[in-house]
Order: C-alpha cells, then structure tokens, then sequence
C-alpha cells in the first residue's frame, strides 16, 4: 500500500538564493535555502529540495551566487533634500544649515520639491536595498504619494518646528497638519508614522510637551536630531542649566519610543540612560564626518545595550542614500574609533541596517529579518563579481566589499521593485528629467 | 586677400567631456573642454570648439554628461592578496597578520598565486578608475607580468623581510631578487620600482642600511609600513629606544624619497620632521579602521604641508580596492577627526588620489594631472545617472556621491582599458573562474 502524496501548498513566490543571511537567528548564514512568500509574507524559510517539494508557486526566482537579506531600514533621513545633494559641502553644521541649507529651503521648498525630491531619494534608495526609510521632512502626504508611487516603506516624521516656513505657520500649524495627514493615511499598508520634533534647539519645553502625550496615544515613536554637535550642548547648557539629554529626561521624552538621531556626544551616564529606558539611536557615520560633529560611540552603545540602527541622513549632508555604504563605514568606524577591531562585526553590522532600524520603528514584528510571518522586504546582493570574488564568507562580502551596484533584486512586501539592478516602477530617465528641472530653478 | 587655413595638427585621440578637472591648477572645473593626446600622452586640453579647428583626430570619443580626471594612484597596495578577501575579519592587526595572513601566505603563496591575484586586484582597480598602483608584494616579475597583461601603470615594492618565505630565503636574497627583476624590467614603460622594507618591526637596521644607498643609486623610493599600530611604537620603544620614525632618521631615510604607509600615531614633532624632510605618507584610512589601529592624522599632515596620498592596502584588510571609496573616506574622516568641515575638502581629496600620489613615486612630471605634456592617464565619471543627480559641482559628486560603478572610461598612456564600464583586455568570466580555483584551495 502506498500513501497519497500530500498535496502541496500553494504560494505566490519562491525565491531560492545561493546565500541567506536572515539576521535572526543571529550569525547565520544558510546556504541554498529558499524563502516561500504569499500574500506579501514569508511564510517559510527552508532548504531548496525541501521547498520544491512542499510548495507550488507561481512564481519561482533563481538566484545565482547571490546573498538574500532583509530589506535594509534607513533610520534617518530627510528624502527630498535629493534635491540639494552637494549644494553646500566642507562647511560645519551650523554654517552649512544658517547659510545654506534653510535659505535653499526657504526658497525652494513646497508641494512639488517633497514630492518629486522624495521621489528621487526613494527611487534611489529602493535600487541600493533599502525598503523602508524613516524621513523627516515637510508635506508629508507629498511624501506618501512619492513612497507609495515607488512601492516601498516609510516611516513618515510629523515634523514639528518652532518656527514657521512654507508648510507651517508655528508648532500648534506643524502639529495640526501631521496629525490630519496621519489620519488620512494611517490605513495605507506601507505607510507608518512618527512624530519629529526636529531638535533640542528647535523646539520648546512647551512644545515637547504637546508631543509626549501624542506619541502615547497614537503609540509612535518620537524621532529627533540630538546631541549632533558640542554647539547644541553648550546652548542647552546656557539655556536650560541641563544637556539636551537630561532636558528631554526631564520632559518624560526618554523612553523605549525614542529615536535619537546622531548621539554623537555622550557621557557614560547617558550612554547607561539610553540603554536603560529602551531607546534607539540612529547613527549616521558619513553625515557626522562630513560635517566635523564627531563620532558616535557606536562600539560603546551596544556594548551598554542600546538598539543602534543605522541612517543616511539627507544627501545634502552625506551625500548619499547608499545604506550599504552607511553599514561599512558604521563597522569600520567602530572599530577605529574604539581600538577594538571586533567591534560591529560583519553580522552586527547587518542587524544594525535591518533589525534594529526595524526595532526603533516599532515594526520588530514585521520587517527587518527573513522569517516565517514577516513581510517579504528582501534584498539580494549578487556576490559573483571579479571584485567580490573570491568569497569565504558572504557576511564579510556584504559589509566589507559589496557596493549598491551589486544589489540585484528587492522585494517590498513580496512586490519585486528592482529586477538585475533596474527600478520596476520608473524609467532612469524620467528620474534624471525630474532632477535636472530642480537643478535650473535651484542653481539660478 | 585671405589667409589660406592653418593645416590641422594630427593626433591620435580627442576626448570630449562635458567637465575636466585637471587638478593643477588646482581647483579647477573646465566645461566643455577637450583632452588631445598623441603618442599616448596629452598634447592640450582646451576648448572644444577650439580643439576642433586646431587637431584632426583618429579617434574621437564625446563623453556626455561625465566628469574627466587624472587616473586614480593607488598609492599603497598588496595587489595579489586579493586572493585572501574576506578570508579574516574583524580582528586586530597582529592577531590578523599572525594568525591568519602569515599562515594563509606561508601555506599558498608561489609565483602563480602572485599572478593571478595581481592580475584580479590589477582588474578590479582598474576598473575602479585606478591607472597607477604602488605595489608591496613578493615575486615581482609574476606582477609585472599581470600589470603588463592589464595594460596598466605600476611602481613594484622590491620587499624586504628579515625572516624568509616561499619568494626569498632572508634579506639579501629580497634584494638580489628584487633587484635582477628590476634589472630585466626596468626599460618597461609602464612599470617604476620602489624599494619596500617591509616595516621597522621586520627589518633590522643592518637591512635598512643596506636599503638606503640601493635606493640612492637607483634613485627610487622607500615605501614602508611606518608607525600603523601602537604596538609597533611600544616595541621599537622596548628595542631600539626610539619610535621608529627616529629609528629612520637616524638610519638615514627619512628624505623625499620615503613613503610612509598608515602613519597613523604621530606626534606634532614627527608630523614636522616628515614636512621638513618632504617625505610622503600613503594614508589607508579604512585599512586603518578596520584592524582598529586608529586614524592618520590627515587634516594635521596637510596644515604641516605633507604630501599626503590615498591607498587601499591589500583586499585582506579594507576588502576593496576602491580608490574613489577610499577618498571619500579620507575626506569624511579628516573632517570628523580634526572637527575642521574644511578639511580635506573635494578637490584636496582629488589631488590627495591622483598628484599627490604621483609626487610620492616620484612620477610628478608623467602623471597625476590633466596637464599638456603628461602621459594620457584618464579617468571619466558618469555623472548623469539619477544617484548623481541633480549635479550642482561635479568635484563635490566625484568625492562625496560617486561610486566606482560610475567610471565610465579609463585610458592609460592614451591607451583604452575600460569601455563603458567594462574591461577592454580582459573578460568578467575568465577573472571569476581564476578566483574560484584559488577560492576552492584557501578554502580547503
């Protein structure tokens, strides 16, 4: 007597890769595995022979010698300044934004430039592997229209100020405005929010606030810029008697929903009050370098346990949305910088690009590994280039060696949006039209 | 009564670039110019218009939308190592070097390993817009071989160790080899030589006294690991009761003709002795990251008025051999070390990669600019593509925003080695199925 086979399941997608690193469980790194995907989720990770045997797809990708990871997680940025990328370079910080950063802003900044700069930066960083950004920008329903125009995932900054430009006339305007947009959008599956008071040194006690007491209602986290820069702190100091820090602890802000962008400056006492109360920091290692803030502790926060995630800032600072390039420059810099040289390591340095941006977003269910009951943000690295090769370890590939270019194919949600290196969703060409328009107008 | 036309001078190639920075003078961005080359070196770069009426060309090559620059001088490499990329990772340089490298090189290196490695490295830095490469490696003629293969430019370390190999049984064999190879190879016009004692903790001073009179005769450089860690301070400490920078100048060779690799712990007296004696450093910012040694103090060299130059190290230590990611890195960090966003700015970090590379080797008057006179040794940048876009300073996108995906062309001596992107002499496949071989040994 012979038993009926049984019958196989039926999915959307299997993608079968040389390589799988799906950051959790930690270290591991498979070899000829397969991700079975429908209805936009994972719903196994197993062997190849295994896969064939047990799904039906339809739809089966074969890739090469080529590494699948989680879609990467931009912690920090602000997309549309796409748009002003190399405007201004080899100035610090204040001068940079005072001379030229807000004055371009001021003039130029509407509607049109978040929507077709965030447009730009997406498409961008979709083609370098990320699949979910958090901004901070301006108009942020433009910004919807250019993250769901491209198929990727955003955490969208309700961004608060406590000065007014072409968007909002004050913070109660900044507020009022991000609160209707989140309610209008808050069903979008792509789409998820934060609230971005912009800095310490932009926003009142008072106007923190009216931020905490959202955040906790809406259940989002709250993602600003601090202690960029020992300017910041020596103002708060003259201001407020305390470091920003300290400030915000005052104010209740410190807590597990916390983003802190940059963290560049920290004493011991803070690194211990970030890990303690949960939060997340953003690191972002080229926008600090290039305007002269300094250099996170990296090595030091996660060693105190602090979920570090890693961010491009916005391409006028950086001036690239190349999160494989942010990784390597994070672990290189860790070791350097803490005279460590196992510090951030080739998988800690990948579970700072997926997991951990993931974790601050409040999304550690849904996005930034490959496993069974998460979406399918996937990115695949081709690794059979003369300038990866030969290969020992693809981990060290991905980190050390690998540039965007050898990002081949990226999934959102199970929808492929970059196919052998080329955007789904929108022509080159029409990219480069759309950026060549707002350099005339800018550049004039 | 007219004047009859000029006749046309005759060149052999034209190339048309919608930008040239010809870094001397420095700082300097030609629209629309033309480069005209003849015998495989530039006859004049002016503009096009004019360019036109003046030459009759063979060949004519219109770049759009790109950015021409001298070709990248890699100034410090151990070429074949690209057979041990990835191999170890995220450990300190001793560890690394001793537990690891030496065993790995003492177990596979031979004449044939040297040739392919160099040969693959050759490939991948050429195809990165790196025309020249200052090499640091055993069996020089199966490196001269694989640079002659790839038609490009390169200055052949004749190393020296105290402790013996497969290559070379102890010092003076090093040097009797090294010296018959340069011998043989010495009239070749794409190869220069420079004298390479490994470093102050593997070479005695019976063996640099050796080296200092060779290298005055000959009049090639010295290009040694110098003060990279440390513990290789504390040691010389310990030996010989000086830092080694002392140690050499009290040898003797601390002159122009020195190349001090890594340079990374110096003290303002140090920084001044190598301004003083015109010495050249070879600045390997991520190298230097990666085995946590520390960061070279870049912006301070500069100030002290050092030629400072760019290399990579060996793929075993960076893992690229990328120059263009590598200047990057130079520029964003001497602002992050210093706290100076001046520092290092766009076009110092071009002619750190290219003049100043060219000066350590001594090959100021052939290359390291676009200059009328000098070999035809050329770099063009895609600048059109929507990552690069919109494009306000074509030198801030060459540093801050360009990848080596972005070399579009390279000429070496007006001879072309990449086409669009890809390799003229040699074939994607045939590199790859060579690091496979070599890939399934190391692995074994």
């Amino acid at each position: 007597m012979t038993s009926s086979p049984t019958p196989a399941d039926s999915i959307d997608l299997l993608i079968e890769a040389r390589w799988i690193i799906p950051v959790r469980p930690f270290g591991v790194t498979l070899e000829n595995h397969a991700v079975a995907v429908s209805g936009g989720n994972i719903v196994a990770v197993l062997p190849q022979a295994e896969a064939r045997e047990r799904f039906t797809s339809r739809k089966t990708v074969h890739l090469g010698e080529q590494l699948l990871i989680p879609g990467l997680v931009n912690l920090h940025t602000h997309a549309a300044m796409s748009l002003l990328r190399g405007l201004a370079d080899d100035l610090p910080l204040m001068t940079w934004l005072q001379e030229h950063i807000w004055p371009a802003e001021g003039r130029f900044v509407s509607r049109e430039f978040v929507r077709d700069g965030t447009l730009l930066a997406a498409a961008e960083m979709l083609r370098g592997g990320i699949t979910c950004f958090n901004d901070m920008y301006f108009f942020p329903r433009e910004a919807a229209a250019a993250v769901q125009q491209m198929g990727m995932r955003a955490a969208l900054g309700l961004v608060v100020l406590d000065f007014p430009n072409a968007y909002a006339s004050g913070a109660e305007d900044y507020l009022e405005k991000g609160l209707a947009a989140r309610d209008d959008l808050r069903d979008e599956p792509l789409l998820s929010f934060c609230l971005a008071p912009h800095a310490p040194y932009t926003v009142s006690d008072q106007t923190f606030e009216r931020i905490l007491p959202l955040a906790e209602q809406l259940d989002i986290p709250i993602h600003l810029h601090l202690h960029e820069t020992t300017t910041e702190i020596e103002e708060s100091l003259k201001q407020y008697g305390v470091r920003p820090l300290e400030r915000l602890r005052r104010l209740g802000l410190v807590g597990p929903g916390l983003i802190a962008v940059h963290a560049v400056h920290l004493q011991a006492a803070e690194i211990a009050l970030l890990a303690t109360h949960g939060c997340s920091v953003a690191h972002c290692p080229a926008s600090n370098l290039k305007l002269a803030s300094g250099i996170t502790p990296a090595a030091e926060l996660l060693q105190a346990g602090v979920n570090v995630g890693i961010g491009t800032d916005g391409a006028a600072s950086n001036n690239r949305l190349d999160l494989l390039a942010e990784m390597r420059l994070a672990a290189l810099l860790a070791k350097g910088a803490s005279g460590n040289a196992q510090a951030l390591g080739a998988h800690q340095a990948l579970q700072a690009a997926t997991l951990a941006g993931a974790r601050a977003l409040g999304m550690e269910d849904k996005i930034g590994t490959i496993e069974s009951g998460k979406a399918a943000d996937l990115c695949a690295i081709d690794l059979s280039s003369p300038e990866l090769s030969p290969c020992y370890d693809p981990a060290s590939h991905a980190v050390y060696a690998a540039g965007r270019e050898h990002v081949s194919h990226v999934w959102v949600a199970g929808q492929l949006r970059v196919e052998n290196g080329s955007l789904c969703g929108i022509g080159k060409n029409d990219l480069i039209s759309l950026a060549k328009v707002w350099q005339n107008k800018i550049r004039d």
